[in-house]
């Protein structure tokens, strides 16, 4: 299949969604089929959230023909299955830069579009922002209705019941619909869902009442998928109202978000008449009309680039294990050794690594779901009892469940142990995916002891030292992505709390690297010797307790000393500050540095050049070294 | 009303829970008035939360009688209602040291006995600490049952929810007590719960199902206030099953909490049968058997102390308005002004002085439950609509919302304004309400604006800058308690942003306050004077973005610098220390020192007290500025 194959007469006629109105039912059902050429045709290119994408292809096609976007706000949930809004919002011929440097990111964001009100990549915020349009809108901005478009994964956060508890108290006219793609449409659920959306769009509303009547009426099988249907939405046997009704939503469905017509009639119907929250339960396929993606969502969730017709993904041969695949093994293997190892993750088994270790030890693995809050609290109780758990979560997403690493685990000296992913900028997920405050964040708490692996080997010793650290709570860091290449240990080794080490000693400028950048300080340190200048390299491994017996020797023999880590200011080069401070140690000529990510946000690019461009590339921290030695030799005055 | 008359021959025979154990319901129920008497007159010596505590006291009495703990693991949500259960538990004779400095917690706390298995103080962490419990039981540490009490308020949160969605997926056997005292209990809920307890008890089990039927076959009336006890739960109108239902737990009750052949039955047969996780929804008065906290449930939730005949509360005449109402009535005033400002609260409208505005501009008043994700994203949804929100949450708890800061505020520049109160130590409620982290935390994060008000009369100008920011999100933060009894503006001014001030200027040492211990600065810089030591004195008001012309010309015009914050490192003093190592200002002889909390968590008492066991007085400032200014001097060798 090439473009010069694919022809998209109907697509061509859209320039932006006001385009979709003039458009029959069966004209928007082959647009959509164009939309979904085009969307497979460009993450075969780009690689990307493929399977949410193409599950959504109809859904964002009524979505647009109905609601009067972008005044009304349609707000993808997570927002990684925007990939055919975006085409049909201006953004078409754009979507070969998708998830590029200086291209188009792969959620949606506020800076790319008037077509998205409210960014997303992490789940269950698209609840909350609605109802706060909603509220605008009902003080007079000049806004519309708000529709979210949430994934059953999703609304399984805390955070979504939170929003979907307030507002049904608050019964204000909004939109939510469950994109609920768990469940494959079986034809006798696609009958009652037609049936359901013929109801709605009959004279005589009340869906709700109707609804219950229909159900009683089928007969025993149909009547028990249509139960099933509703069961789904809540997980549980024998619910007779959904969560949704009992929030106070009016609810709709289940209906199949393939169909263009029930689509079209019941987001028509619910438009022109709901008067408070409402909420629609539509029923997709994961990855749906591309064979590939929909017999396999899960390996199509995120994908590389492919060959659209066999779908056969292009992998690059990774040069070395990633650090993700490494945790998960060395987390197994310590687990046959220690039977009070258990492992928790937020919805993530794969993300984490943590499916390599629920395949060796089933019962020791627990996935909450999305629900950061909990996982964090739910292993500190663990912990409490007497187990060893480990709390494996990235970056970006421990910040969901902060408080709860205060309050549960730091203030009661609990041994939980957090292994945190994607720690540093992570490539092509952008800066929403960042891992660049847990360092700081962390730090900061008493009782907390904080290390970064250098290389994938550290990463197997620290997993060790967090096996046998059980007099509180310790975390350790490490990137996206593949390791250094480093020969691996047979096993790993408890590494001494709060001690770094010294890779090699000179005696002009230190750099202390904390974490995955110590690569980059050797290159930095070559250059620098290149340049005459005598260079120590020392991996701090511990942010917190900070080896301050190796720092302030640093700093007493060296006339610079450079820090270098991942992650923001207020972290481990604020640590060392502090110390130093304390010491009385910055009182006299040394010359000190902190290299961290700058303050604004990266946008994507791969992490080599999003490094480039925070300013923490070698060159960066060689001349960085230099200046602060060339300027204390020059002497500058005033200064 | 006195000890000599208050007569307790039940609880003088109480050293432990075990010698519950032999006792008659009638006698547990006399234990409990006892029990009552006792707690009444404690907490009106020590000031504290009777309310929740006298709601719980039958309950109490029930659950160490019929659990075995503490082996069983009871695990009170928020652990503000466990003064009677301190009572029991071997703390009788420290119960006049409550919130006292040196003595016990106002909250569960595990270093301070056996019987609390799991401390708290935030809400609605009980569950998942329970689950933990419960799988280390079931992987065989020596734990029995785990039993989470938790608050009709607390459960609505995201995090209960998350927590109630993972036991009820995992199925194993354990207790959540629903304490429900948004209902007085009726004649005929109480008469409906005797029913079901009984046919709890009863050889039959399933009582879901029998209770169904049950509901079913009452008179009309009667049938109305028990399905208005199971929607209370859900808050919904037309619910048919509940909440804990849909999430897999069976469900019992409601029972009457106050009466203990009921606590005793329900309790027992649960125990002895339940074999996955059970859900009993208990119905208390806040404030039961104390007349003036009964028919006044809200003042007493937390009382200072008061007499006990009258319940007439003693009150210090405050010498200046708190800044928690200074800044309700500020932001009242300034909306009078701004039709488009809003106000948003996580159940706290009081603590918040929201309150205020609430009275004023009920319309624009959103109190959104115990739900800071949500809270924090909706502010943002209502900001990107054009509204101007403020969203008020104490420090310790905007943790809970961090990743919502971080991911929708701070990443799309939103224009939330965070109003942070209870910044810095706290007092009574000691290390788990303590706002140590905000500013780390906040001012790592591109696109922010920090602020800390000094005195109540910058938190005006404050307020009134937050409101004329418009282009990003900004923060300010403020302390519990009086202001500072400084003469008031008539209307806020628009600071400008990034610009400290100076309050007086000297020659050797630089003070560079952030925040309100700005009057402990100002009580060193005169030691200092006294001794000769000529002080600059500046308010930096920002935290970022850093007011970088003041911080250099202090730097390069004196020998010491000193910050000082309420606050942990990796906050203001991190930034000022970054900003002069970028700047090569550290280069040189300048002495710095940064003050800071320690890295240690302080437990409750005066917050004065705190500060001075966190080192933080004017004597300690003074001292720091001493040594770094006399250090300097002497040129001790080798620094």
């Amino acid at each position: 299949m090439t473009d010069t194959i694919r022809e998209t007469p109907l697509l061509d006629r859209v320039a932006a969604p006001s385009d979709l109105k003039g458009m029959s039912i069966p004209e928007l059902s082959r647009l959509a089929d164009e939309l979904r050429g085009e969307v497979i045709e460009a993450v075969a290119r780009t690689g990307g959230h493929l399977g949410s994408s193409l599950g959504v292809v109809e859904l964002t096609v009524a979505l647009h023909a109905v609601f009067d976007t972008p005044r009304d706000k349609l707000i993808w949930d997570v927002g990684h299955q925007c990939y055919p809004h975006k085409v049909l919002t201006g953004r078409r011929d754009r979507m070969l830069t998708l998830r590029q440097e200086g291209g188009i990111s792969g959620f949606t964001k506020r800076s790319e579009s008037a077509y998205d009100p409210f960014g997303a990549a992490h789940s269950s915020t698209s609840i909350s922002a609605a109802l706060g349009f909603t509220v605008g809108r009902d003080m007079g901005k000049p806004t519309g209705d708000a529709i979210a478009v949430i994934g059953d994964g999703s609304i399984s956060a805390g955070m979504a019941y939170e929003a979907m508890n307030n507002a049904g108290a608050e019964k204000r006219r909004m939109f939510v619909i469950l994109n609920d793609n768990e469940m494959s449409i079986a034809p006798p659920v696609g009958a009652m869902s037609s049936y359901l959306s013929g109801l709605y769009g009959s004279p005589l509303g009340g869906l709700q009442q109707v609804a219950e009547g229909f159900e009683a009426a089928l007969p025993g099988p149909l009547r028990d998928h249509a139960r099933r249907a509703r069961q789904l939405v809540t997980g549980a046997v024998g619910a007779q109202g959904t969560l949704f009704e009992e929030l106070g939503f009016q609810y709709v469905g289940p209906i199949n978000g393939h169909d263009m017509e029930q689509l079209m009639t019941v987001l028509r119907a619910a438009r022109a008449r709901a008067t408070g929250p409402v909420l629609i339960h539509c029923c997709t396929v994961k990855g749906k009309g591309y064979a590939p993606a929909e017999t396999s969502a899960d390996k199509y969730h995120g994908v590389g680039s492919f060959e659209v017709a066999t779908g056969a993904q292009a992998k690059k041969k990774p040069n070395a294990p990633s650090y993700t695949k490494v945790f998960g093994e060395t987390l197994a293997q310590e687990a046959a050794r220690d039977p009070d190892i258990v492992a928790v993750t937020a919805a993530m088994p794969g993300g984490t690594g943590l499916d390599i270790f629920g395949k060796a030890h089933p019962k020791r693995m627990f996935d909450v779901g999305i629900a950061e809050q909990h996982a964090v609290t739910f292993a500190a109780g663990m912990a409490a009892s007497g187990l060893k758990p480990f709390c494996a979560i990235y970056s970006t997403f421990l910040q969901r469940g902060y408080d709860q690493v205060v309050h549960d685990v730091a203030l009661q000296n609990l041994p939980v142990r957090f292994a945190i992913d994607r720690a540093g900028l992570v490539g092509a997920d952008g800066a929403t995916h960042a891992g660049a405050f847990d360092i700081g964040y962390l730090a900061a708490l008493p009782n907390m002891t904080v290390m970064a692996a250098a290389d994938e080997a550290e990463l197997v010793h620290m997993v060790a030292t967090a096996v046998a650290h059980d007099s509180g709570p310790i975390a350790f860091r490490y990137p996206r992505g593949e390791g250094e290449g480093v020969p691996m240990p047979e096993r790993g080794e408890v590494l001494e709390i709060g001690k770094g080490r010294v890779l090699f000693e000179g005696s002009d400028v230190a750099i202390l690297s904390f974490g995955a950048h110590l690569g980059e300080c050797l290159k930095a340190a070559e250059k620098l010797e290149a340049q005459g200048v005598s260079v120590t390299l020392a991996d701090a491994r511990f942010a917190k307790p900070l080896d301050r017996g190796l720092i302030h020797r640093l700093a007493r023999k060296h006339r610079a000393l450079i820090t270098v880590e991942q992650g923001a200011r207020g972290g481990f080069g604020a640590m060392v500050l502090h110390d130093l401070a304390g010491e009385g140690l910055l009182d006299g000529s040394l010359a000190i540095r902190t290299m961290t990510l700058p303050d604004r946000f990266i946008d994507q690019a791969a992490p080599d050049a999003m490094y480039a461009d925070a300013g923490l590339t070698a060159t960066d921290i060689a001349a960085t070294a230099l200046q602060a030695v060339g300027h204390r030799s020059a002497r500058v005055p005033g200064v």
